[in-house]
């Protein structure tokens, strides 16, 4: 060995579900040589209800770094595993991006849609890459969108298993099953570490084939007699496909809706991924004069999401299509936890315009998830038989409950990190590893408009103005700190000013007494002093703290 | 018959989970005589994170008939069937209340909380009750909570049975199994209506009985390293007495945590519902003393409230207590839709601190729901055998589906009635039930201040303040309409102000252009003007639309 080392550090994918950036540095002599980076995706975030559209992760880290990046790979494509590249690709330093052939599809048109024109460079599953000192099999394996691959990266400290998300699927409805003997292969050329989607450690079991939802489709296309429409991720191909089958079988022609759902169908019909018969695909406009029972929907907005295509439908916003007694719709994903509230509103409503829904509390087998089970977990570790373990793409619950399943098959409990975005793990020459040092990562929110331009502090003062509302005073002095009109006070979302005439009479007298001219006029010593006595007030007469604005003019 | 005709509206607890409030008018001769009301109770609003913490039922259509209201009646102990009373007592004419022994303390507690000192009637369920020409059958019933009751309602018009909540539960760990005989015998004297709990209308087979959580919470013990901490909603007493035997069982002292958890179990105590033996409930002070394994803590918290006791324990702010490793966490209730974000955030806090947590998505038999899945709502129609049928207790989509459960028991589908708040059926004398008018209600919110203050309009400001912010524009003119000073902007949520001075110069450019002096000066006008500009300004320069409010001030 010639004095390497190796650091995996997280800036995003590890006690976390999405926003995967996953970094391997490569050190000789304890200088960086080669860094390769597995992903680039945006996250969820829970402050969703302040108007944040989602996050993405922060980059500072590799500011002084780009010239070692040796490529960017994107495992699949799926948008919390690279919907963040427009956003990093040049301060990344244009890195070269490797992908599986729809990933690039879909990231080229990503990157193309915010005005890069960049080539991704579509990797051949049979062939061996290298990037710097780092040697990359890739292994095809099974996920609820086509072309999703597995890493197998050998390094000179050692081997790493990259098992991104994913579910064994013996029996895929398109492309081939899991490359189970590169799987096996890489286990029998020693792993020293393995990385592994851990979202599904809580299930037991094997996860359902893909194969089963098609299924599924048939059965109810048979029962229905209106229109049917189907609902789920815009990017989950093998299932739209399915249910395009299903819709050729019955005769029913298909109508896409939804921006990212004609967007990706578009994108997957021209290179062969959906394959649909002449005459089959029609417009929007078109559906008017065709039979309910003779049409299919398949429909973006299966999160609830409040703009979404179903969402329009459900509010007969849609000027060619309505919802009519008959029609069945699936909802053939599950909620993502966080979302239960905004679907469960839109089922009600989908209902009450007369449709029969079908979603997973009452009906088996609408959604298989992408994401492996226990058992699938386990066939992964035996497999691999690594020495090392690192759960990804789960929450803190689920890092402990895949740590468990390993213990449960013999391992050493402690052989598995369980990382907080930031955290990193050094691989030494003697094949030890230890946790290294913590990244300092911030979040940074995108929004309609654009990335980072709400930070913190207008989060925290938009939560304040969520629950209490904002009060605004407004002080006129002659420049002996006199005031010159009696104060002014305005509010939003705290109480409605025309039923509290009284409480803000108070208000005014107390700022009226605070005001009382002085020896030394301060304008900010006054303020903070009202802020406070108002503070006061309010607590005691409304049990609320609302934000309180204090602006004093002087003329 | 005497010309009778009976009308049962919905002020609340249809088409909704909770806010239970059921109105039966009976009429002689087209004039109202007499009135009983099953149930006032509050609601959880989607609206939660605008600072409101329930609803109440709207009254306003009882107004003038409060001399008509023969009885309320309540039908268990739960807050959304009983929490309403405090602040309805007064405006419903103080009208005779019953409630089964449990329900009755509880509530009377909650009314002296509000200041009211009501006796409530505690109902012998061997006894029959007559309100007017109301005649009431009690029959008792088993729920999550003691002393759950449901009734069977006979009047002239025809005999209806009240389901509240409800499962089937043959082994109750405490109290009687379903008195069956009277069901029956109800069922036997005819029933023109079946108002049924459908809540678990989507969940397949039986539920299972409360007893087996009793198993679970002693195995789980005896595998206990540290301290044992149970968490469900403090009004579950069964859940809770399980805890207590299992606690005693193992010799752990135990201890109560968090004011609704105190204050329920100490009532429950008092009245003999929570037997515990002498020395085995200590303080939480004195728990410091106590070895962990020697300690069972039930706190209140389990739906995640950022308040809550279980919360502190997680952020450490309890001064007797600290969560160690060792320590076993166990959710012994499901998150309610819409909590999931609160309750999982909670449970990786405390595997952050070291505690195992169980919770409901790994472990099995922690939870058992207090409402009945499919089996139990058919046996209940097949005693009752009813003409129609009106589910209540759950959203359109628990209707739904307990409609098809009506259908496929025989029944025809026509026959149930989906109704939702405010709507009314009418019961003729010839047997038949019509839809009958909707009365208008409106969400009244409570908040920790008192009841509605927090208005729809406040709470749409809330709503744009918490995803788009607040600009405020302070203008100050002379008499001739010119402006003495610069326009002053200020913000709050919008766009960091620091970072965005170029914004705001814009801002302030554009109001000194619309300002310019001109002959015919209004206010409103120049108000109107400069907010639909600002408007324009910020959408195209930050996509977003933030509250404007500007402010003219004349000197």
């Amino acid at each position: 060995m010639k004095n390497f080392k190796l650091r995996y550090i997280a800036l995003g994918g590890t006690g976390d579900v999405t926003k995967n950036m996953h970094v391997y540095e490569l050190y000789q002599n304890e200088r960086l040589k080669d860094i390769i980076i597995v992903d680039c995706g945006i996250g969820f975030p829970q402050e969703k209800e302040l108007g944040v559209d989602f996050v993405i992760p922060d980059i500072s880290y590799l500011e002084d770094k780009k010239e070692k990046i040796r490529a960017v790979i994107l495992s699949h494509g799926h948008e919390d595993h690279t919907s963040a590249l427009p956003f990093h690709y040049a301060n990344l330093g244009q890195p070269p991006i490797f992908a599986s052939r729809l990933t690039a599809i879909f990231s080229e048109n990503k990157l193309k849609e915010h005005g890069i024109l960049a080539k991704i460079n579509q990797i051949e599953p049979k062939k061996t890459y290298r990037f710097g000192d780092f040697e990359i099999v890739f292994i095809r394996i099974t996920h609820s969108i086509p072309d999703t691959l597995h890493l197998f990266i050998k390094t000179p400290v050692g081997n790493f298993y990259h098992a991104t998300d994913f579910k064994l699927d013996l029996t895929p409805p398109y492309g081939p099953p899991p490359e189970f003997e590169k799987i096996t292969a890489a286990g029998r050329e020693g792993v020293l570490c393995l990385l592994s989607d851990c979202l599904g450690a809580e299930r037991e079991g094997l996860t359902l084939s893909e194969k089963v939802v098609g299924k599924t489709f048939e059965d109810e296309m048979r029962k229905t007699k209106g229109k049917f429409i189907m609902t789920t991720f815009s990017s989950n191909i093998s299932r739209i496909r399915q249910c395009v089958e299903a819709a050729v079988k019955f005769n029913r022609k298909i109508v896409f809706l939804g921006r990212s759902m004609k967007e990706n169908s578009k994108l997957a019909i021209e290179n062969g991924y959906l394959p649909i018969p002449n005459g089959f695909l029609i417009k929007e406009e078109e559906a008017r004069r065709i039979p309910p029972n003779k049409l299919c929907l398949i429909v973006a907005g299966s999160q609830g999401q409040y703009d979404s295509a179903l969402a329009k439908l459900s509010m007969d916003q849609n000027p060619n299509i309505k919802i009519t007694p008959g029609d069945k719709v699936i909802f053939s994903s599950d909620p993502i936890p966080g979302n239960e509230n905004d679907v469960y509103s839109l089922i009600e409503d989908l209902i009450e315009k007369g449709a029969e829904v079908i979603y997973s509390e009452i009906g088996d087998q609408l959604h298989s998830s992408g994401h492996g089970n226990q058992e699938d977990l386990k066939f992964l570790i035996r497999f691999t038989n690594p020495k090392y373990f690192i759960p990804i793409g789960g929450n803190l619950r689920h890092q402990k409950q895949y740590q468990k399943i390993v213990s449960n098959l013999g391992f050493d409990k402690n052989s598995v990190f369980l990382l907080k975005e930031g955290e990193s793990v050094w691989f030494l020459e003697d094949k030890k590893a230890i946790l290294g040092e913590k990244i300092e990562t911030k979040n940074i929110y995108v929004d309609a408009y654009g990335i980072g331009d709400v930070g913190n502090i207008v989060l925290r003062d938009r939560k304040t103005l969520a629950t209490e509302g904002m009060v605004i005073v407004i002080l006129i002095f002659d420049n002996q700190g006199k005031l010159i009109t009696a104060p002014k006070i305005i509010s939003r979302g705290f109480v409605f000013e025309k039923e509290e005439k009284g409480l803000y009479q108070k208000a005014k007298g107390l700022i009226e007494k605070l005001t009382k001219p002085r020896h030394h006029f301060h304008p900010n010593e006054i303020k903070k002093v009202i802020i406070n006595s108002l503070e006061d007030l309010f607590y005691q007469e409304k049990g609320r703290k609302p934000l309180i604005v204090v602006e004093t003019i002087v003329i």
